[in-house]
C-alpha cells in the first residue's frame, strides 16, 4: 500500500467540487436535490459548493419550470460555454471534434492521409489547422484544452510518444509541438486508453469498473479500468495486448518475435487469408465478411480463422484481467458480430474461463469514436480535477 | 469512473486511524513527531487519534529513552497482543504461522501432505488442530482472526474456493467450514494474490506500486498491484496467469486448450525434460539445475527450455501491465536465477519490451513464504480498515 496520507478540509472542499462537477459532466443537467442525496452533503453545503462553480463559470442554475408541491430544486447544468477540442490520430484519418462540458460533441471534421510513415512535422501543421478551423467557427467562450488520440504508446509526464509504429513514430515529442504551436494546454494518450475511458463514461461499459477494451485495425490496442481507473502501468505503456505470443508456428511480427496475437487477427490478415489486397480498411473487413455470408469459401474460411484467434487472445485477457466486460472495436468487433460463435467456442476451449462465463462481450457503444470521445475526457480532466483553477473566459 | 461520493467528518476520522494503524503496523514504532510530518495533521490531531488507538489496546506509546533538545516525542508501537493466525495451504504442505500487529511472525508449524486430491473436510479439521495448536502455545491476549491462502480462484465475497485444480477442489465452502469450526474470523485468498501483498508491504516489491508477482510450482499463480492496490478482478479471479496460449504445438492442458503457459514452465515440465520423475517439488529442480551446472548436459537442456518459456510468458505480463518489478517465485523464481541470461534473451525478442527495458525483475524477497505473510495482512485487513470495530481484549 502507498503511505497514507491524511486528508484536510481544503482537499475536502475541492474533492466536493470535482464531484459534482464530475457529475453533472458525467450525467448532464442535475438538480441539487439529487446532488445532495448522491454526494451525502447538506443543501446548504451543496449550494455553496454549486455557487462557486457557477462563479466560476463551469456550470449555469435553471430553475426548473415545471410546478409541484415544496420548493422545486434548481437544476445544475454543465455551461457548453467551455469546450475541448478533441483529436484522433487514426492510421489512416485524422478526425477532430469540438467537445462541450456534459460531452455533447457540437462540430467534427475528418481528414484522410495515407497509411504508413508520417512526418510528425507535417501531422501537427495538419492538426494545428483543423484545430484552428473548428475553434473559429465556434460559438464557445472558453477552449480548455486538447486531448489527443494517438496508435502508440505515450510517456505519462510529458506526452512523448514513444513508438507508434503505424506511424512509423519513435520518441516524437508531438504534444510539446502541438500545445507550442496552438498556445493551449495538450494532453496525449494512447487511443485504446482513451477508447476504455469513453466506453466507462459513455458507451458500453457504462456502470461497470471492470474493463477490458481491445480494438484491432494494423494492429491491436487494449486498454483497462482496473477498479473504475485506467490501468497505466509504471510509465504508461500498458494495455499492449498485440504482442502476446499464441502461435509458435509464426508468422514472424514486425516486433522481432513469432506468432503476436496481432498478427493473427489484425485487419490485413483477414483481407490476405481472404485473397484481397491489404491495406483497405474496414470497408475492406465488411466486404469480405458480406462475401463470407454470400458463399464465399475463402472468405468464410478466413472469417473462421481470424475469429479461432479472436478467441484465443479474449481467453488470455479475461483469465488475466477478470473483467465485467470487454468491450470490442474496430475488426475486432467486426469479426465478433459476424462470428460470434466461432470466438465463443475458442475462448471457452478452455475449462477455466467456462466457470468465468459471467464476463460480457460487446461492440463498442461510441463506433469508432471510443479513442475520440477519450481524447475529449482527456482534456476536461484537469479542470474537473481542480475546478478551481480553470482560465478566466475569453 | 464510479458515481462521485462526498467525503463527511467521521470517514475522514476513520481514515486518519486507518492511516496511523497502517503506518505503525507496516513500519513499525513511529514517533508521534513523524506521523505528524506523514500525514499532515497537526500535533494535537495526532495525539487524540493515537490516543483512541491506544485506549483500543491497538497501539503502546512509550517515551523514548534518548534524550536531546526540546520534549521528546512519543514512540507509538504496534502492540503484539494483538494477533492474527496465517494459513498457506499449499500443494504439498499445510504452514501455519502467529503474527502479531506489526508482521512479527511469533510462532509458525508446518505439515507435509501429499500432493494430489484433498477431502475439504480433512483439510479444514487439519488447519483447525494447526491454529488451536499455536493459539493454545502462544502468550497473545486478543486473537483477531485467520487469513488462509490457497492455490486457486475465490469468491471475494464469501471466500468459496471456485476452483483449486491443484486440491481437486471445486466450489468448496473452506472458508465457512473453518470460520464455524474454530469461531473466529476467517479470510482466504488466492496464493498469488496474497504474495504480491506481501512482497509490496515487506519483500522485493516494497515501494513500487504497479508489481507482477509470478510463482510457479504444478501451476503458475499470478498476483498483481495496479496503483498499488490489489488486481482482483470482478468476481475474485483475477491473474490468471497459467493459460494464456503460447505454443500452438501443445501439450494439451488439463483445462482443455492446448499449449498454456503452465504447460512450458511448471516444475513437473522441467523434471520431466531433464528425465526425472514428476512430483518432486522444489528439492527436486534445484537438484536439476544443479546437475545443469555440473554438466549433466539432459539437465542443462530442460533448464534452457523452461528458461525460454519463462521469457515469453514474463515479455507478455511485462507488455500488458508495464509493472515496475516482476517478483518471481518458487519454480520460475529457480529457473531465472539459473538462466537470467536465457530469460532475458527471450523477453527481449520482441522490440516493444526493449523498450521498456525499466522493468525490474527478482525473486520474492520472503522466499516461499509471500502467500503466507500475505494471508496474515488478509486477516489484519478489516482490523486496520475500520479499528473502532475491534473487538475487545480477552
Amino acid at each position: 500500500m502507498p503511505t497514507p496520507i491524511g486528508v484536510g478540509t481544503e482537499e475536502l472542499r475541492r474533492a466536493n467540487l470535482r464531484a459534482i462537477l464530475q457529475t453533472v459532466h458525467t450525467h448532464g443537467p442535475t438538480t441539487r436535490a439529487v446532488l445532495t442525496k448522491q454526494l451525502g452533503l447538506n443543501r446548504s453545503t451543496i449550494g455553496a459548493l454549486t455557487g462557486e462553480l457557477q462563479s466560476l463559470g463551469l456550470v449555469t442554475e435553471q430553475t426548473p419550470v415545471v410546478g409541484g408541491r415544496g420548493r422545486p430544486s434548481n437544476l445544475v447544468v454543465p455551461s457548453t460555454d467551455n469546450v475541448v477540442v478533441a483529436v484522433d490520430v487514426g492510421v489512416d484519418r485524422i478526425a477532430v471534434a469540438e467537445v462541450g462540458l456534459g460531452g455533447e460533441v457540437l462540430a467534427r471534421r475528418t481528414r484522410g492521409h495515407q497509411r504508413g510513415k508520417h512526418d510528425v512535422a507535417h501531422v501537427v501543421d495538419s492538426v494545428a489547422q483543423m484545430v484552428e478551423d473548428i475553434l473559429t467557427s465556434s460559438a464557445h467562450s472558453r477552449c480548455l484544452g486538447v486531448g489527443v488520440a494517438v496508435p502508440g504508446a505515450v510517456r505519462a509526464d510529458d506526452g512523448l510518444v514513444r513508438f507508434a509504429p503505424n506511424l512509423g513514430w519513435v520518441d516524437e515529442p508531438f504534444t510539446e509541438l502541438l500545445a507550442k504551436r496552438l498556445s493551449l494546454p495538450v494532453s496525449t494518450g494512447n487511443d485504446a486508453n482513451l477508447g476504455v475511458l469513453a466506453e466507462h463514461i459513455r458507451g458500453a461499459a457504462v456502470g461497470f469498473s471492470e474493463v477490458a477494451y481491445l480494438s484491432s485495425s494494423v494492429g491491436i490496442g487494449g486498454g483497462f479500468l482496473v477498479g473504475g481507473r485506467p490501468l497505466t502501468g509504471a510509465s504508461g505503456y500498458a494495455g499492449e495486448v498485440g504482442h502476446m505470443q499464441v502461435d509458435t508456428e509464426g508468422p514472424v511480427c514486425r516486433c522481432g518475435a513469432v506468432g503476436c496475437w496481432e498478427m493473427k487477427v489484425g485487419e490485413n490478415v483477414l483481407l490476405q487469408h481472404a485473397g484481397r489486397l491489404s491495406g483497405g480498411g474496414p470497408p475492406a473487413v465488411a466486404e469480405v465478411i458480406a462475401s463470407a455470408r454470400a458463399g464465399d469459401a475463402r472468405a468464410a474460411a478466413a472469417v473462421e480463422e481470424v475469429a479461432e484467434w479472436c478467441g484465443v487472445g479474449i481467453r488470455a485477457i479475461v483469465n488475466l484481467f477478470n473483467p465485467d466486460v470487454v468491450v470490442l472495436g474496430g475488426c475486432l468487433a467486426q469479426v465478433w458480430r459476424a462470428a460470434e460463435q466461432q470466438v465463443d467456442e475458442a475462448m471457452h476451449r478452455s475449462a477455466l474461463v467456462y466457470q468465468r462465463a459471467d464476463t460480457v462481450i460487446r461492440s463498442a457503444g461510441l463506433g469508432d469514436d471510443s479513442p475520440l470521445i477519450g481524447a475529449a475526457e482527456l482534456a476536461f480532466e484537469p479542470v474537473i480535477d481542480h475546478p478551481q483553477t480553470v482560465p478566466q473566459a475569453g
